[in-house]
């Protein structure tokens, strides 16, 4: 990092069905809960960029960037960032290239999804905008059936089973019992998982990521302090289409912006106390595993298992992950800030890492906080 | 400006309707030429922006910024900025932040737009998505629709007359003859503006800026050089809704994006013999020039009378602005830049000022250029 950035405040909005909530009143509640936990007045925020995948279809809302510039009574500067379902990190990168350029000394970042207003049919149409439209849509794929391929590849790669790949569900749903802003807060055995309807041979409801409406914002800021500061923020890309590349049991993308997080932390893996990894299915949980480089190729089954079984090298999505918390696709990245600076907190641990990515891991955005109590 | 940031390299495809080639298609057209232009190796960039509205209504691709990054062979970092019609400035300004934050070198900025393939109704609504959905599209508006209000009023406050208004679309007409990159090419008098269809009392036809496909590009660096540096880059923000402003015929986005641009420019407008604003309709155009401080409050028609008795004081819209020029929407800002640039070289001038903005200025970005070869 080029100048010190600190987590300074944070809000949320319970993640769920909101359907008496628009846009405008999610980013709201959202953004007064972050000012709030920051001690600042709204007037202290020089720009605010809005992370944002699907409102133009949603909600026929672009500019999103001056709707919630109009929050604020003084309409900071306001830009919206996309990036699918990583734009909530690459909004919180962006955040950071303006702090350190001096452009900004206070960033409110705000993510905001509002998707369970459209029809199932409407809302997985929208969401394959996240693949590649001339070269992976037309086949008549969608997000479970590309992640489903991946699966289905993985298993035969490195003979997972369908029993193993329940325990990441289980794992999360657990995890979220505690979380007052998750969608889904009940215990979901591995069997429950197994048994839940086939929705993308070999994935099951319960390897799927819920539709979710929500909001996450974060203030950031190299002139006010917290405890919380950012000690990394990489992002990567890789080919937006599956079929430009020689694998898809892996992402290239975030071993990228791995190698480039831990680089600029200067810290290894063993320091990292905290991860929130980016599980919009279980399948990609066991993936990152591998890719963020906490397992070994095949191997990332293995720390949930250890989660399941109760002794966990570190805490892993404590909110309960995308599958659990709830998935309002431009929240995520900045709701998984918010729950490593919690499980930093919690736990009194020293290092943690946001690990958020967009489409079939065309994009990723890594974030390490570090909370200098510790 | 934190560092010295120069053009280096910039790219179009002419604007118009191209239904034989896809988003992916215009951009590698206006990169490919970007990258020639800058003399640099596709290699050199560290970092893509893409602009980008409408992709995700017009063809079901969000995540364009992976689509631009699978069109370089490195696969860099890339992100999608949006700000509706001034998404182009503001990735333009995003840029400058990555690149004055040192997290970038070189950056390739791309705007894009395929909105010929979808129906004039479809992409009315969607363009309706620049304003607010919640306050001003329930009214039944459009954008013809607000900015006939406008004009409405404009001409009620200020006496501005049909046959005045007339001038400015013709003004832009002249000047596209001599751009190759011009949508349309022909001359149209004042006369064929007014009696040309209504679309929206008062606004007829050739007042409005015509729905585009295209592409623009531009290579900004902080260690490659050119004649080109950008002298300022600011952004501001004003209320979504025209519902929330005291006043509907001046946009104080511009006005505050100015006095800023100047300041950091450290210039006055004397000193600006180049400009492109945004004249997303005609009287747009003559708001502008009051907003830019270029001439008194209801005077703004007298810069464009001036132009057309060919004795102006500034090269104004000379590729032939949104109007003649073509108006793909996030790919406007950047072409702007481009024209600016291609200005000051032809009329030795030093410099010049782009003017983009976002629905009914909601948005502003503005961007001083300095040509330091004069």
């Amino acid at each position: 990092m080029q100048q010190d950035i600190f987590l300074v405040g944070s809000g949320l909005t319970r993640f769920g069905e909101w359907w008496d909530k628009s846009l405008r009143d999610l980013m709201r509640e959202a953004i007064e809960a972050a000012l709030e936990s920051s001690g600042l007045q709204a007037q202290d925020v020089d720009l605010i960029i809005v992370a944002n995948m699907l409102a133009e279809v949603t909600n026929n809302q672009a500019h999103m960037a001056a709707l919630a510039s109009s929050l604020l009574p003084h309409h900071p500067p306001a830009l919206r960032v996309e990036a699918a379902c990583g734009s909530g990190a690459l909004a919180v990168n962006t955040a950071c290239a303006f702090l350190e350029s001096g452009r900004a000394k206070t960033v409110l970042v705000v993510g905001v999804e509002k998707m369970t207003d459209a029809s199932a049919d409407a809302i997985s149409q929208a969401l394959m905008g996240a693949a590649d439209s001339e070269l992976d849509a037309p086949s008549g794929l969608t997000f479970p059936g590309i992640f489903g391929l991946i699966a289905k590849r993985y298993m035969y790669e490195f003979g997972l089973t369908r029993e193993q790949l329940s325990i990441v569900s289980s794992v999360h749903h657990k995890h979220a019992t505690e979380n007052a802003f998750a969608q889904f807060r009940y215990e979901l055995s591995p069997e429950a998982v197994s048994a839940s309807p086939l929705v993308s041979d070999p994935l099951r409801l319960f390897d799927c990521s819920p539709i979710s409406d929500g909001a996450a914002a974060c203030v950031l800021s190299t002139v006010h302090r917290s405890g919380m500061r950012l000690a990394a923020s990489q992002i990567a890309s890789d080919t937006l289409s599956i079929t430009q590349r020689p694998t898809i049991v892996s992402f290239p993308a975030t071993r990228a912006a791995m190698e480039l997080a831990l680089c600029e932390a200067d810290i290894t893996r063993k320091d990292i106390h905290a991860l929130e990894t980016h599980d919009c299915f279980s399948i990609a949980a066991v993936i990152n595993m591998e890719d963020l480089g906490f397992a070994k190729e095949g191997e990332g089954i293995r720390i949930y298992e250890d989660l399941h079984a109760g002794h966990a090298p570190m805490f892993v999505n404590m909110g309960g992950g995308l599958k659990a918390c709830g998935h309002p696709v431009a929240a995520t990245g900045i709701k998984q800030l918010i729950d490593v600076s919690k499980s930093l907190t919690r736990g009194r641990a020293r290092y943690g890492l946001a690990h958020n990515f967009g489409g079939a891991g065309a994009t990723c955005g890594i974030h390490v906080l570090e909370n200098t109590h510790v």
